[in-house]
């Protein structure tokens, strides 16, 4: 294995087998065929055309649209084309700052192929012999996604309604304990941005990345279930692992390259991939 | 203005007006049509096809081009198509870990869209009371390029032979005073890519960054001439004067915009541009 093959992995899709979703005129998305044959009929609003899901409203607004769309979430459920809803909604927009084009469960985003957002922190701790280490969460052995996969301190997806970081603070809270005057010393260091086709559908994703210099003494413990536990390894062991492992979750590898590179811990006189790295932590979305 | 608009000034180009430049059968660079046009029939070696400028020899290897293609430098100063040699040679490589393909004068690198490398070093202070400052350069009245403008504390385009490293070392005595033993704290943090249509032709420039932290005592003093002094600025004053003035050099805000990133000065919930400037400071080369 090699350092890109993570960035490789998170971007692996075939485009020509997903189609455009239409929201307000404008293309917010992409449906993939099974997923587009599910919607067919499935809701008088949802207009399948040749080479698009056309979400056709007389009142159009985003309160409108956010409500059509939790009947189709719950249609796709009843059809068995998704497993459940996750009860949490997630903001639609074409980019973090833009507006809100509508709201929908968190568990259909990839089925129309919509930007997701998230925050990802980097817990560290600079030891008294000048030594780096990471935090590393185990996430839990019954998560749906990547159980008993290695995981950043801190790390959840962007609820509709908060900012960036007050979302960090009350994941950092919940995932970790980590107390918010603690946790409001993060500092916002970029995204990183990938694309790939998941299980549902298309998941082109924005994870905002933090870092947090954490004392020698802090121990972080979940509360949430999320996570079965935490363990501080020194940053070369960490890179070794996402090196020569899938030990990781998928995007995690990500985050912590993001983070070797902005540390000084990979060189471009050193490190072969440095500059393929660099341009895949942050591909433009399809 | 904004900050975008430095990102979108470093990456003004028509690519309509360049044909390819192939070398040992792999197209290195681009040539735009008014120097395809001064090399036409310059020298038997470069050979004119209909969409692409072909460097042809019998014995291909990169010692061979290189000697052609000074030929072909002394050429383009005789005819007046190029100002001067520059007497600073060149590695033309795909990418920085890639193997030498030829050497060339650095006068001559964006009359054939050749990729360019260089180092550029963030030298910051942070005060005792918790402020962050940076050493800004003013390049000398007499540059060629951007005369009188800001620029970073150090800077320099990459010559063959050496290592970026030790490229930084070499540039940080000379322009900035800077020891060794100070200068080799400095932290590689990544890299800048930008492509723009410039006086001779294709700029595909990659700047690698460091961050150096400097002591409150430490005091810049140039060596070498090519700044006429150094000043200390409040961050905060820096990024006001990326965002609203052309003062800094085109490359340098790039530069200043990615240190503000990684250091938290730009976040993603305050600054509507934050995703297009990720993506921005980091886009491949046509």
């Amino acid at each position: 294995m090699a350092y890109l093959d993570h960035v490789q992995h998170c971007n692996h899709r075939d485009m020509t087998h997903f189609r455009r979703f239409i929201v307000g005129g404008r293309a917010v998305g992409w449906v993939r065929d099974d997923k587009a044959a599910a919607l067919d009929g499935l809701h008088p609003a949802l207009r399948m055309a040749e080479d698009a899901v056309v979400l056709t409203l007389a009142d159009d607004t985003p309160e409108a649209r956010s409500a059509v769309m939790a009947e189709v979430v719950t249609g796709l459920v009843q059809a068995g084309a998704l497993p459940r809803e996750r009860q949490e909604l997630y903001a639609v927009k074409a980019s973090w700052a833009g507006p809100e084009i509508m709201r929908i469960d968190r568990a259909a985003i990839s089925v129309f192929g919509l930007k997701a957002f998230g925050v990802h922190m980097n817990g560290f701790v600079r030891k008294s012999d000048g030594s780096l280490h990471l935090w590393v969460g185990r996430r839990a052995p019954d998560k749906a996604v990547a159980p008993d996969k290695f995981d950043n301190i801190v790390a959840g997806g962007q609820p509709a309604g908060l900012t960036l970081f007050d979302n960090l603070l009350k994941e950092a809270a919940e995932e970790a304990d980590i107390p918010p005057p603690l946790a409001r010393r993060a500092v916002p260091v970029g995204a990183i941005t990938y694309c790939f086709d998941g299980r549902h559908g298309l998941k082109p994703d924005t994870m905002f990345c933090y870092d947090l210099e954490l004392p020698e003494d802090f121990v972080p413990v979940n509360t949430d279930g999320e996570l079965s536990g935490f363990t501080l390894w020194p940053v070369e062991d960490v890179l070794a692992a996402v090196r020569d492992t899938d030990d990781f979750k998928f995007n995690v590898n990500l985050v912590i390259l993001d983070f070797a590179i902005r540390h000084g811990l990979l060189t471009p006189d050193d490190e072969p991939e440095y500059e393929a790295l660099l341009l895949g932590l942050r591909q433009p979305h399809p």
